[in-house]
C-alpha cells in the first residue's frame, strides 16, 4: 500500500512514505524512526485527530510533546521560541528527533525549532493536510514569518524523513483541499504538462478525495519537487521554480495580514498574476491563461486578487526574498509544464500587471 | 605581514587571515567580501574602537549595523531577534554578508543570525578579542544561551571568511587576553605537546602582547582547530575534543549566572577538573596536572572551582548538550597533547571529583 520516494541530496538521502494508516504503522515508524527520544510538534486541530494514534503505535519511546495555536500568524519566532522552550524544559538532548505532525505551519515550526535545538536535531516531517503532502514537508525549508515579510527567519533542515497518511486528509476541510490543490496545479504549470492534463480531467475526483486520484496528485507533486531539489537544494537557481505564484503570493498574504487567504489560495492569485504577466511579455498565449484560470476555478479557488492597491504590491514585491541586487526576480511560464526565472521582464509590464490586478 | 590559513570542509574552502591592520586593508576586505550589500554586528565596546576603521576601508559599500550591548548576558534568542529586526528593517536582502565584528559572544549571534535570515546569508567573522580569534571564529558553530543551558538554540553556519586583525588585540582588557589564553592551552593540551612546551616558555611574552608570540598562539590554535574541524564538521566524534574543560566550564557559568566568570576562566577550571579526573582513572599521571596547573597559575587564571554543590554540578552536567543516552560525556586528557571523549568513567570517579572540586 505504502508508496516510497526518495529524496536523494549527495549528501544526504530520505524517503517519503505516502499512503494510508502509516501514522498507525508501527512497523514503518520502528524504521523511520530510531531514535528513543521523540518530541512531537503539532497543534490543537490536528494533535487530538492523529497524536493518540502515533502515540499508541510509539508505546515504547519516550515521547514528548509542544501543541502549538492552530494558524498561519503564529507562525512566528515566538512560538518557535516556545517549542525549543519545551525541548530544554523537558530535557530532551541532542540525539532526539523532532517530528511535526501537522500542516505547512506546524511543518515549519517544527523543522525550523529542529534546525536550531542544540544547532540541530533530526526532524520528520508527517504532514496531515494536502498542502504540506504536495510540498512544504519536502525539501528542507523551514522558518517563521516576521512582520516585515513571510518566511524571513528560518533554515534549510531536511527532514530525516517524511511520512504522509493520505487517510489524515479525511478531516481536512475542503477549503483547505482547495488550497493544497493550488500547489499541485503549480507543479503541472512549472514542471510537467502530463500533470497539468491530468489534473483538468481529475479534478471532481480529487475534490471529492477519491483516494487513488489524491495518491496520485501527491506522489506526482512529490517526484517532481524532489528533482527540483535534488539540482539545487538551497536555491541558488533553479530551485526558484517552484516560487511560481509564490512572490505575489507572499504579497497578498502580507497585506491582508495572512488572515484572509489560506497560503495556497493567496498562490493560486499569484499564479494566475504571474500568467498574466508571462502573456503581456508575449512567453504564453492568452489561451494558456485562460486554462490556468479554468483548472484553479474548478478547483473552487480564488482568481481575483484583492485591491491592495499596485503601490502597495510593489513595495511587499521588493521585500521578498528573490529580490537580487534590487531587481525582483519573478517565476514567469514559458509553457505548460515550464517555467523561468527572470528580473528582466521589464518595469512596464510589471507595473501594468500590478495595476490590472492589485488597483 | 598577514598570514591565511584555509578550513576545508569539503562542500566549502574559506580562509583565516591573521595580522596587523587587517580591519583597515581595504585590498584584502575587497577579497574577502565580494558582495555589495554588508551588515555589521558589533557592540557598545567594540563598535566605537574599530567600527571607523571598517566603515572607511569599505566606502563603496552599503553598510548596516546592529550594535549590541556587550556581554555574555546578552547572548539571547531575544538579542538575535533584534539582530534579524535590523536586518529586516533597513532592507538587506539575500546577497547581504553579515560581519560579526567583536569577540565571542557577537561572533556566536551575528553567525546565528546570518544562519537564520532569509534561511541563511554569508558571514564574515572579524574576531577582535584572543577568545574569537583563538577558537570561537573559526568552525562554523554559532548560537545563543537559553536560560536552561549555554549554545541550545544555534546553528551550524560556516563563515565565508575569518579575518583576525591582531592589532585589535591592543585595546583588550588583560582579564580577557588571559581568558583567551585559556583555549590556547587548551590546543596544547589536546593535540599539540610542543605547543603546551612552548606555552610554558612564553606566558610572559603573551602576557606583555608580544606581537609575534600573539600572531603563533593564533596561528598555531586555528591550525589546530581547523584540522579537526575538517574532520568532523557537525561534531559527530572527533570534534567533541575541542570540548575539554568545556562540560564543566558551563556548568559553572550556569551556575554563576554568565556573570561571575568569563568563558575563558570557566574553561580553564573546567580543564583542571577534566584533568584531575583523567588523573584519578589513571588516564595521565599526577605530574600533567601540576603542570597544567601551572601554566594556567602563570596565565594569572582562577583555578578553583566555585562551590555550588556536587549535586548542582551534576545536574547542570546532564543538560550538557553532550549527554547521550543518559550518560555523560567527557573530555578527558590521555597524555599532554592528546585528549579521549568518554562516558566510560565511572560514576563514582566523577562523584569524587565533584565533591572535590565544588563541594
Amino acid at each position: 500500500m505504502v508508496q516510497t520516494i526518495h529524496v536523494d541530496l549527495g549528501h544526504t538521502r530520505y524517503p517519503i512514505d505516502i499512503g494510508p494508516g502509516l501514522l498507525g504503522d508501527r512497523a514503518l515508524l520502528d524504521l523511520r524512526l530510531p531514535g528513543a527520544d521523540l518530541f512531537v510538534v503539532s497543534n490543537l486541530t490536528v494533535a487530538p485527530l492523529y497524536l493518540p494514534r502515533l502515540r499508541a503505535a510509539l508505546t515504547d519511546r519516550r515521547l514528548g510533546e509542544c501543541i502549538l495555536a492552530d494558524g498561519e500568524r503564529h507562525k512566528t519566532l515566538a512560538t518557535a521560541a516556545a517549542v525549543l522552550d519545551a525541548l530544554v524544559e523537558q530535557r530532551f538532548n541532542r540525539d532526539t528527533t523532532v517530528i511535526a505532525l501537522g500542516g505547512g505551519v506546524v511543518g515549519d515550526i517544527g523543522g525550523f525549532a529542529a534546525a536550531c535545538y542544540q544547532r540541530g536535531v533530526a526532524c520528520v516531517q508527517m504532514p496531515t493536510t494536502l498542502l504540506a503532502q504536495v510540498d512544504s514537508s519536502v525539501g528542507g525549508k523551514t522558518g517563521v514569518n516576521h512582520p516585515g515579510g513571510k518566511n524571513l527567519i528560518g533554515a534549510f533542515h531536511q527532514p530525516a524523513a517524511v511520512i504522509a497518511d493520505t487517510e489524515s486528509l479525511a478531516t481536512l476541510p475542503q477549503r483547505e483541499l482547495r488550497a493544497g490543490l493550488a500547489e499541485v496545479v503549480k507543479y503541472g504549470c512549472i514542471a510537467d504538462a502530463a500533470l497539468f492534463d491530468w489534473l483538468e480531467r481529475s479534478m471532481p475526483r480529487l475534490l471529492a478525495r477519491d483516494p487513488e486520484a489524491l495518491t496520485h496528485a501527491i506522489r506526482r507533486s512529490c517526484e517532481l519537487k524532489a528533482s527540483v531539489v535534488a539540482r539545487d537544494e538551497r536555491e541558488s537557481g533553479l530551485r526558484a521554480v517552484l516560487n511560481f505564484g509564490h512572490t505575489f503570493g507572499h504579497a497578498i498574504e502580507a497585506a491582508t495580514g495572512y488572515q484572509r487567504y489560506l497560503h495556497g489560495e493567496a498562490v493560486a492569485i499569484g499564479m494566475l498574476i504571474a500568467t498574466d504577466l508571462s502573456a503581456r511579455l508575449g512567453l504564453v498565449d492568452a489561451p494558456v491563461l485562460a486554462r490556468l484560470r479554468a483548472l484553479l476555478g474548478a478547483a473552487g479557488l480564488p482568481l481575483d486578487a484583492p485591491r491592495i492597491g499596485a503601490a502597495k504590491a510593489r513595495q511587499l514585491l521588493q521585500m521578498d526574498k528573490k529580490v537580487l541586487r534590487g531587481a525582483v526576480r519573478l517565476v514567469l511560464l514559458a509553457a505548460i509544464g515550464r517555467a523561468t526565472v527572470s528580473a528582466d521582464y521589464g518595469e512596464e509590464a510589471l507595473e501594468r500587471t500590478l495595476v490590472e490586478h492589485f488597483e
